[in-house]
């Protein structure tokens, strides 16, 4: 019997040497693009008629509303023209167009470390959404979102670790300029963070200028296009089964300057699409279906992403219902539908209901983000920050959104099994020979960073200690934190040079800093 | 073309008149019992690797500290005393034992509608846990918890639709003699609710007078042995590996007196169990089937639940963490297990770190409770109001899990795929003859109540529409609907005779209402 060492300090020691030194990239317990999928509600049958559902209502439903240019590459490629305006897709073209997509895409950022791989289940969270308000946590207010706001959410972004993309989360009220808008949305993201940025053209003619300002960020087109570290996300269809004629052709033009596309549909179940789970699922993969054929019809093999928004609704009132139970169902089924097809796939999920970052939020926000992550959604869209069923957005929620989404990764990453983590050796010599408990083992020090996820704001003192550190509150952490990340000098600013041409040639809101 | 009715008034008035009519018991969305499964982390091979892990523990390993009794019942049984004095299990004996065990319970209620039949991947919600703590979230303070806090949680649990059982969720502190304490117990929890109840013993003796006021409530001894309501939470092992002497003793008067027992195994992952989720299932299964030979060698047969909890830890304190990522892991785990061993099986979710029932509550309680039931836990316990990880227990809170655990249980639910689910001919009757929306169409009203989770008390309001309601704050709701609760006479309160004559027999705390 080996002589233990002191019971509790020497593995306390221990603990406390290694919490010091904040883990390796490498040794982190959790980082973007782990496989989900283990998580299946729908079984393979189920998987199989909602496919056949979504072949039959593009063959003899289709689509109304494209745009000539959208009517001229789908009937080129096969679609078929109906006297009542609709367009439709028999199975073949459908299927044909699938082999033709692109199965596993980059999406780039700036700093390439935070590039992401989209292929299978492997999971990415990051924010979206057209908030209009942001949430004033202090003053429990709802007021209207600026750029300044859109610049802050991108620059809180850069620094969270378990936030992995920043598409758009609000639009900027305060400006009224609808190509003014779009340009400066363009600006104050990709100056606030160097992860891979999400945005939303309104006009086709917004784009053009926008890649103008892209490619002096990229110091070129040719290295823009290279590594677009700009996505669009084109809400191209008005459910039920109608094109969005305008976002037609706003895709159109991104698809020509290289700008990888989200093929959004975000019906509403029971609204816009059917009130149950398998209809709203199946009404959505024809949707993208159809979204995917007209994509490979411009340029086969352009990166886009199959999103599938269904969004749940409250049946009683008729209003949106981000954070109900269905939608994590919703979400969790569109994500097989993803694997099925082999695209890389986008669905909604980690947004509240509630006003507030209250104990509601929390529970909306994980039940959806750890249901997406498990069915292995390649990208999960609003999954921080967003409130008032995607009204508001919330700087603080965004904070705390990454200690729920680090846990929610955490259970994603799963339960390795194998001779050392099976531990038989460990136990038999602890109860053995041992101290009787695991705490100073080895395999417990060594364990600690790359096993388990700590909470950063999240709270796990004793009562006793809570109440002597005056009982700190999760929100009031949360505002500081805020308060210290933007009073930080951001690593995504452009060089003065650059930003002074950009501020030449644009009407650029945000202040010079 | 049919004519539609007009647009929104006709669908807005006969939603409102449907939501006017609260769902009948049958129509309603989730319910007890509900199959689970779907969610499964370990492999078939990771699961048999555990269960031979086990099995060797228990070989090579065995156990310590079994009473006199014990030894006598184990031995003969088949297990092999060591000259170390722990206790052997050769793997015939395990297995033959797993032969012999009940494999589907019913937990009684007093109210045989909440009866619960434990089978499969079924999952049942409920309280659990030694709290020591009440929460005061009104003055943001934690202070001891007394009986009457006991009785009000079982008040209130009675009228939650999502918590199924209550297990003892807190002790009476005010209560300073021992056997007092546990008779208190009964007599709190039983005359406030009409749903199964659990409790834990502290000493054997302690177990006749309980059953002699059991059976007084019961109305005889045959009628509590036939439908026994309240079952006893053994830890009857000190991980790792030792069995809790005076718990066995307890477990073997339980069984005696025809009450269901949890073999519940506590350990702490990196604490008392290795830090590995697999090495803590591991060596929790080595100690369930431990306890469940013992249980078959007494009396074959008797209802038992297979109680694997281990608990999460934060390895750079020592301290518990049960609000943890891992904990989400450690439970599902334990389910597969629980499925794999084909017995009745309970485990630990629902529980947070956070000392309020603040967003962290939120998504923690969340995160552990979906994963548990979609793993398809039959005994969730700790699954609402418990927070300090265990130390405090709160009343708002308990009533905000019913709304949490009721969106857990509709993603549990899943999804439904079939000809009507799908909606093929819906889809085409809205896009090519209807209004182009679903809102008013008989099939999104006919489920309404079916399909949909609505929250007590989460907000869905506007901003607006919030704003001009003053704002309501969610925790103000949840004192609100205690009070209310806890001002209405209770239907679990015992008949003034029967009142009477306990109160003659023992010392009861709770004053006569």
């Amino acid at each position: 019997m080996t002589a233990p060492s002191p019971r509790r300090s020497g593995g306390r020691a221990a603990r406390q040497a290694l919490r010091a030194a904040a883990p390796a990239e490498d040794q982190r317990s959790v980082r973007p693009g782990m496989s989900g999928g283990v998580y299946k509600p729908l079984s393979p049958e189920g998987i199989e008629r909602i496919h056949q559902t979504a072949l039959a209502a593009l063959e003899e439903i289709g689509l109304a509303d494209a745009p000539p240019s959208g009517i001229e590459y789908l009937t080129a490629a096969g679609a078929i023209l109906g006297d009542d305006g609709r367009i439709r897709f028999p199975r073949a073209l459908v299927e044909d167009m699938l082999a033709k997509a692109n199965r596993e895409i980059t999406l780039f950022a700036r700093d390439p470390r935070h590039d992401m791989t989209l292929s299978g289940a492997r999971v990415h969270y990051g924010t979206a959404g057209a908030a209009v308000h942001m949430v004033d946590v202090k003053g429990r207010n709802y007021r209207e979102s600026t750029v300044q706001d859109l610049h802050d959410a991108a620059r809180i972004t850069d620094v969270l670790d378990n936030i992995h993309f920043l598409q758009r989360p609000m639009v900027c009220r305060d400006i009224t300029d609808n190509m003014e808008m779009d340009l400066n949305t363009v600006y104050a993201t990709v100056s606030g963070t160097m992860k891979h940025i999400g945005t939303s053209f309104t006009e086709p003619h917004h784009v053009p200028p926008a890649f103008e300002m892209l490619h002096m960020i990229a110091g070129g087109e040719d290295k823009w296009r290279e590594r677009p570290f700009m996505s669009n996300s084109n809400c191209f269809v008005v459910p039920p089964m109608k094109f969005a004629t305008e976002s037609c052709l706003v895709m159109e033009e991104c698809i020509r300057g290289g700008m990888p596309v989200l093929l959004l549909s975000a019906g509403m179940a029971g609204a816009t699409t059917p009130s149950t789970v398998a209809g709203a699922i199946a009404q959505s993969c024809a949707e993208c279906l159809a979204g995917l054929v007209y994509v490979n019809a411009v340029k086969p093999g352009h990166p886009a992403i199959f999103g599938t928004w269904p969004f749940g609704l409250d049946l009683r009132t008729g209003a949106m219902s981000i954070g109900s139970a269905e939608q994590a169902l919703l979400t969790a089924g569109c994500a097989q539908m993803h694997q099925f097809y082999g695209v890389p796939g986008g669905a909604a999920a980690g947004a509240s209901d509630s006003k507030l970052p209250d104990m509601q939020a929390g529970w909306e926000q994980m039940c959806t983000n750890v249901t997406a992550g498990l069915a292995g959604v390649n990208m999960v869209y609003e999954a921080a920050g967003m409130h008032a069923s995607l009204l508001g957005f919330c700087h603080e929620s965004l904070i705390l959104g990454d200690d729920l989404i680090g846990h929610a990764q955490r259970v994603v990453r799963g339960i390795e099994v194998d001779d050392v983590t099976l531990a038989l050796d460990q136990i038999r010599s602890v109860c053995l020979e041992g101290p009787g408990h695991y705490l100073g083992t080895e395999q417990t020090l060594a364990r600690m960073q790359s096993d388990y996820v700590y909470p950063a704001l999240g709270d796990r003192m004793s009562p006793k200690e809570w109440a002597e550190k005056g009982k700190p509150d999760l929100i009031e952490k949360a505002i500081a934190r805020k308060e210290e990340i933007l009073a930080e000098r951001s690593r995504a600013r452009f060089n003065p040079v650059l930003d002074a041409e950009i501020r030449r040639k644009f009407n650029i809101h945000l202040t010079a800093g």
